[in-house]
């Protein structure tokens, strides 16, 4: 099941606030669709949501270009500071729209050349981000023991990239190799991306998956044991802070208390080098609804006020190792220049 | 709103799982009832559960009496074993139960007297709980800092008991001198008792109360900050060991790691001298139907397979202090006689 694709001019999501329930493309014409379809979760997960910008482009790019070569840059650049904001922790995001915009420059004298190299681009990153997350699950694979007992938050799967996964990538490969005896998800509330979507990708993949609510993560490492917590990101930052969905947070101490290891996969591009710590990451706060709500039910008193910061921050001193395509990543943490195509040598860097 | 009453040979349930939206009282008029209202949860939280299972002795006492002077007792014994089994980590249901059963075997030849003598130790008993509940919160109030921010888990309050509360009373009682500045309600997946019941509660008391995710406890602490954690309690055994709501463990390790005060509040009811230590609590594992739907709300993919445990256990060497109407009761916890009336000496106990 595809994340988004590209046909005919037309950017398809898939609409994951359906799942599992129902399976829908939005097809989507212009960039502002795409943005509405990234704030309203359509599309979610750092990397799908940098894949997603990157297509947003090229709608915004289609657009710029009716404009001849005079207004093009002009209003490709507009659109993508309002595609860089639609969302503001997921570095992805940004990291994409920035990507866009450098091969933009580059053919900005011939609008629909720049158009069709946008396009291309996006196919590129769309390709490599799977291509990142196979490469991550033999990584993280290899720091699995047999017979593990794994549990995951949120969905770090392939709806939340272009396919594989990065949390569920590592899951994936030490399925493939013979090496999960069960996978917890946590539902994670509010909005139950474990529960809708991690279990529906683990079922489909018949790979054994037990499913929790949040609270109960750590009366399990407790009561029936855990070798691993293995959780996505948002945004890593220069030091090895993580921004992740909300409730990683909680896992990371959880993991620490009970000497269990505790794993973040991602790609290369959710890490923010320019970002020092965890204390500069903007968290995005949603709607109390989501809280007072479930599924469109209403849960809490009418009245209630509540709290609803969408990701948390785990300091890096918290975190096992961090898995990425090039690498296992031990603290202290230093990602060298992620731009560039070696492996950093300081560190201890598993390569299989 | 009063948790149960007893009116003309009937007992008055009111019905939990319809809370907030609306407000039923079920007339139970058997035991067999009361046990379903317990096992459905209408009535639920361990003191309460410990009322409803008094009165649900007289309703079989009447029943068995029928029977006259020869079968009352077998009868009654019968009926007191199925409703000590009704659910089976509250200590409290059959604290009530053998409490109730001493109570006829005293009064076993005159069946009507019986009776009689139930009823008004089932009354008792009720009456008991609202005025411990008045001298935890104000032994409890005494332990919190002014301008306080107290989290709370599931609901301890004046529904889970025979009104004001455990913790809830705790923090009636904080609020009455003026020492609230906010508190943070745990959802309390998965049956929302700290957004249906908690919030509820609060709202009407005109307490400051923001709702949270289970999730979000730890980055609560990490990035607001928050001076104390109470809880109810299901189970204490001999050692302080505490069997509550799941989710009371996580925040426990959570508070730990954060040097946040940990506090159990809880009525010599609910300790279990018998019982050494957590490992002897008989936990409860509830239906998997109520992780994988919310509010009647089917929310995981069909297949889906889920682990419901609702209770866990948290070792006394994570709980600062345990409030009971007696005092409050530090680590290594002893907690004396629970019969005798006087307190125990040897350990450091306030008195307001």
């Amino acid at each position: 099941m595809e994340t988004l694709r590209w046909k005919d001019g037309t950017l398809c999501i898939l609409d994951q606030t359906l799942l599992p329930h129902k399976v829908v493309y939005m097809e989507v014409k212009d960039y502002r669709g795409a943005i509405k379809a990234i704030q309203r979760l359509a599309v979610r997960g750092a990397p799908a949501i940098g894949a997603a910008a990157a297509y947003a482009m090229v709608l915004a790019a289609i657009e710029a270009a009716e404009d001849g070569r005079e207004g093009f840059m002009a209003g490709l650049t507009a659109a993508a500071a309002e595609i860089g904001e639609a969302r503001p922790t997921a570095v992805n995001l940004q990291w994409a729209v920035k990507r866009q915009l450098g091969v933009a420059v580059e053919a900005a004298q011939e609008p629909e050349e720049a158009v069709h190299r946008l396009l291309t681009e996006a196919e590129a990153i769309f390709a490599a981000d799977v291509e990142a997350n196979r490469a991550i699950g033999a990584f993280g694979a290899g720091l699995l023991p047999l017979n593990a007992r794994v549990l995951t938050h949120c969905n770090a799967g392939g709806l939340a990239t272009c396919g594989y996964g990065t949390a569920l990538g590592v899951i994936r490969a030490a399925h493939a190799a013979g090496k999960i005896k069960m996978v917890y998800a946590d539902e994670t509330r509010p909005l139950l991306q474990g529960a809708r979507l991690t279990v529906f990708e683990l079922l489909q993949e018949r790979i054994p998956v037990t499913l929790i609510t949040d609270s109960m993560a750590g009366y399990l490492m407790a009561r029936r044991g855990l070798d691993a917590v293995i959780t996505g990101a948002d945004r890593i930052t220069a030091n090895g802070d993580v921004a992740n969905k909300i409730g990683t947070y909680s896992l990371a101490v959880l993991a620490k208390f009970h000497s269990v290891p505790f794993y973040v996969a991602a790609p290369m591009s959710t890490i923010d080098p320019a970002t020092l710590d965890g204390a500069g990451i903007p968290i995005e706060e949603r709607g109390a609804v989501e809280v007072t709500e479930l599924a469109g039910v209403r849960v809490a008193p009418e009245g209630a006020v509540a709290w609803n910061p969408a990701f948390d921050v785990t300091p890096g001193s918290l975190i096992t190792a961090i898995i990425t395509e090039r690498g296992v990543f031990y603290p202290p943490y230093d990602f060298g220049d992620k731009n560039q195509d070696v492996l950093p040598q300081r560190h201890r860097v598993h390569r299989e």
